[in-house]
């Protein structure tokens, strides 16, 4: 009994087209981390649920694909807990292991874990797959990759300007030229907080902010007040929301606003700090509605939004964090860190045409397979060919098996842009026929020249 | 609270070093596919368990990986049927989905689902985790890489010469020098199995004879007898298990030895067809004693074995098989393929010292952060140095918040070749002073001298 098959929901497969035009992205990002410094580090697909939950809010640990025991799973659930059906109690002694949710988390697992063979700052990169159990839709999966880099163990901003030019490099050379490098800092969104009022709301004023671009002001204004915000803070808040300018305006219309809270003043002064570092540079726009829902951040935030496509959603996220390590014993250690979105990449990449030039690594030549004679003789050919680095292959079967027509629909299906065809002729005098598929040219060739015209 | 973290049992991090010599043996062996043809494919880690389950036999069954469904996973599960703690039975109901196991029946699974757009024979390559939740020991893990490349939809025995000829270019790349490339095929064995008047016990008979280099024949012979075997059969096995010689005289031995056997006589004549493609070559082995285990080779199989080194177990395993895809509703596709283990090679080129010579690419040079005006100013030829792609670093804080002791120890745990110290001498001068790391030297070079330096 035979079943169809199918993919399991959210997961998808890569074909050699689509596995080389990904691969493309991920060795454009890959080289622009090597390029300033970031080193590799691959951590495992299972861990430990201790390690992941808690990390990611209620609604993270919800989504964390789980790990079933091996052999007799129920074995350590008590007759009365099992009769409970409480699945959340249940749980720890059913699974005790999940799938990575992210790279950062282990990412800080492997810190500390290795923190006295690190030397610090510790620049790492990391493109692996992650896993959410999320409702799948259209640009939405349960399985992804996730391309990050990150500094710990330096609090300075040299490292976020670092992380800019790597965002601004990267997408120069896969030529997306629409983009905007929107950046903020957490502390300046506290001292907004401080400054109308609402400094013990930080939390549900980001939460609200962050939606800003989705639901508009007024919506963000009725939320922030139907949890508690009075009218006054509110109104002042609108105020810093409703603003555009510059940079330097941007920052000026900060400076004047933000006259009493300390930690809106240093906000102000590391956003003027990383500007200098990046001295004059495009793309970029301070955005005081920007909060990135995460909490951990506690300075510069960073989102990289694409322009003049169909794509709404960012293609890059990130922030520093003072106190990622801490969960697991090793406090106090700053750092910041980003994340490129592969799969939205290449939508947009996709959208644009700009796979068009990228070599998708094809064989260049099919020696077609006439007979057993031919097949020995081109197939010590084939041999020189792939001694001096050329891809080429040689249809396996001869032509009583496998007839001409069908051997030269596989070079075209396959696109191969050139094919041989050798009979007798061919293996008397020594001279190849050798066939350019798009234009159907075919000339005679000794072995030499085809050597050097494919190498 | 904190917890200290830990790893989840047979996983592994790989940390920057690791990672770059693994990368280095994938990048070897991936190109030796795309050189021959081979093309790229990534199939998802998750998978129904309705395409997993009964590919790989009970004990396989019991070692995947099985996720959870999410939300109230007991929902499905009637209350008898929990009370029944029947664990087999409410399998089904609280999981629906597990890691892959291997990199074949995926591969099938994606053959059929795309069977109307592949042009066959279809050549594809594979490097990707899977997942076993086996007893963990020394060199088994329960996460790992497999690196397989098959060709399907082709009979044609040069598939199996090619297979053979990236091995050798695999670890003659590697500079392996040590390998034994053993060959058999099923048909052989079947034909040994009619010969001693054992065609009904093939299966017990390839069982047993797998576990030849383990136990030795002795105790081969007792598994035999206590399967059912007679004596007569077992003591004609016997001349054949015992038997050595060179390639040729093991065909002459077989065909004067499988006269009554057509599916021997095929097997031989396979045989001679695939040493004729191969051609004089060294390093392999006729070997009538392989029998690879698993049941779904039908001709061919293949076996490296490494020689002169601690690891005894096989680093490379094939075959050709008739009916993979036969499972999921698409019969009678004959393929070859095999898959190189990538942990093994890894522990072999470590014990023979090979990863000496392999670039760390690491960064090249690291700019000592004097001060801010030191840092504005080296900053800037940092960036006319990545302009030319070499790997530089500038040390992201000034010494009076790290102390310059303290940045050259980074330099040195980092292994940066260079370091450049930047004084006001050197900034009104224009000149850098460049400090070879290995030898202490100290000179002092221009900008454009240190670009062709490193460039």
């Amino acid at each position: 009994m035979s079943i169809k098959p199918s993919l399991s929901k959210g997961t998808r497969d890569f074909g050699p087209e689509q596995f080389v035009r990904r691969q493309y992205i991920i060795d454009t990002i890959k080289n622009a981390f090597e390029l300033f410094g970031f080193q590799p580090l691959e951590t495992p697909a299972i861990e430990k649920l201790s390690t992941l939950t808690g990390k990611y809010g209620d609604e993270g640990d919800q989504l964390l694909f789980k790990i079933l025991r091996s052999g007799d799973y129920l074995k350590k659930v008590s007759d009365e807990l099992l009769a409970s059906r409480d699945v959340k109690s249940i749980l720890p002694f059913i699974s005790e292991r999940g799938l990575r949710y992210d790279l950062t988390v282990p990412f800080a697992r492997y810190v500390v874990m290795n923190q006295d063979k690190i030397s610090f700052p510790f620049k790492r990169y990391q493109i692996q797959t992650v896993w959410r159990a999320d409702r799948p839709q259209k640009g939405r999966y349960q399985e992804f990759y996730q391309c990050d880099a990150d500094i710990i163990g330096s609090d300075s901003l040299l490292n976020e300007a670092e992380l800019i030019q790597i965002i601004q490099k990267v997408y120069r050379e896969l030529k997306i030229d629409g983009i905007e490098i929107k950046l903020n800092n957490r502390k300046i969104l506290q001292g907004i907080a401080e400054e109308i009022g609402a400094g013990d709301n930080f939390t549900e004023l980001t939460i609200a902010i962050d939606k800003l671009d989705k639901i508009g002001i007024d919506k963000v204004v009725d939320e922030l007040l139907g949890r508690g915000l009075d009218q006054n803070s509110v109104d002042q808040l609108k105020t810093f929301l409703t603003f555009n300018g510059s940079i330097t305006e941007t920052l000026e219309f900060l400076e004047n606003k933000l006259v009493n809270s300390e930690i809106g003043k240093k906000g102000i002064e590391e956003m003027k700090s990383l500007f200098s570092y990046l001295g004059e540079t495009e793309k970029i726009k301070l955005d005081i509605t920007l909060a990135r829902g995460l909490s951990y951040y506690t300075g510069t935030i960073i989102e990289v939004v694409p322009l003049g496509t169909d794509m709404k959603s960012s293609i890059n996220g990130g922030g520093r964090y003072d106190d990622l390590t801490g969960v697991f014993g090793m406090p106090n250690l700053s750092g910041v860190g980003f994340s490129f979105g592969l799969d939205r990449i290449y939508d947009i990449m996709l959208e644009l045409d700009l796979f068009n030039d990228i070599d998708l690594n094809q064989s260049k030549l099919l020696f077609i397979n006439f007979d057993e004679n031919c097949q020995n003789y081109t197939y010590k050919i084939l041999g020189k060919l792939r001694e001096k680095g050329i891809k080429a292959e040689i249809y396996p079967s001869p032509t009583n098996k496998v007839k001409m027509k069908k051997q030269m629909k596989y070079a075209n299906d396959r696109k191969f842009p050139f094919v041989v065809i050798t009979g007798s002729d061919e293996m008397d005098s020594g001279l190849l026929s050798l066939k350019n598929m798009a234009t159907g040219e075919q000339e005679k060739v000794t072995v030499e020249e085809l050597l050097l015209r494919l190498g």
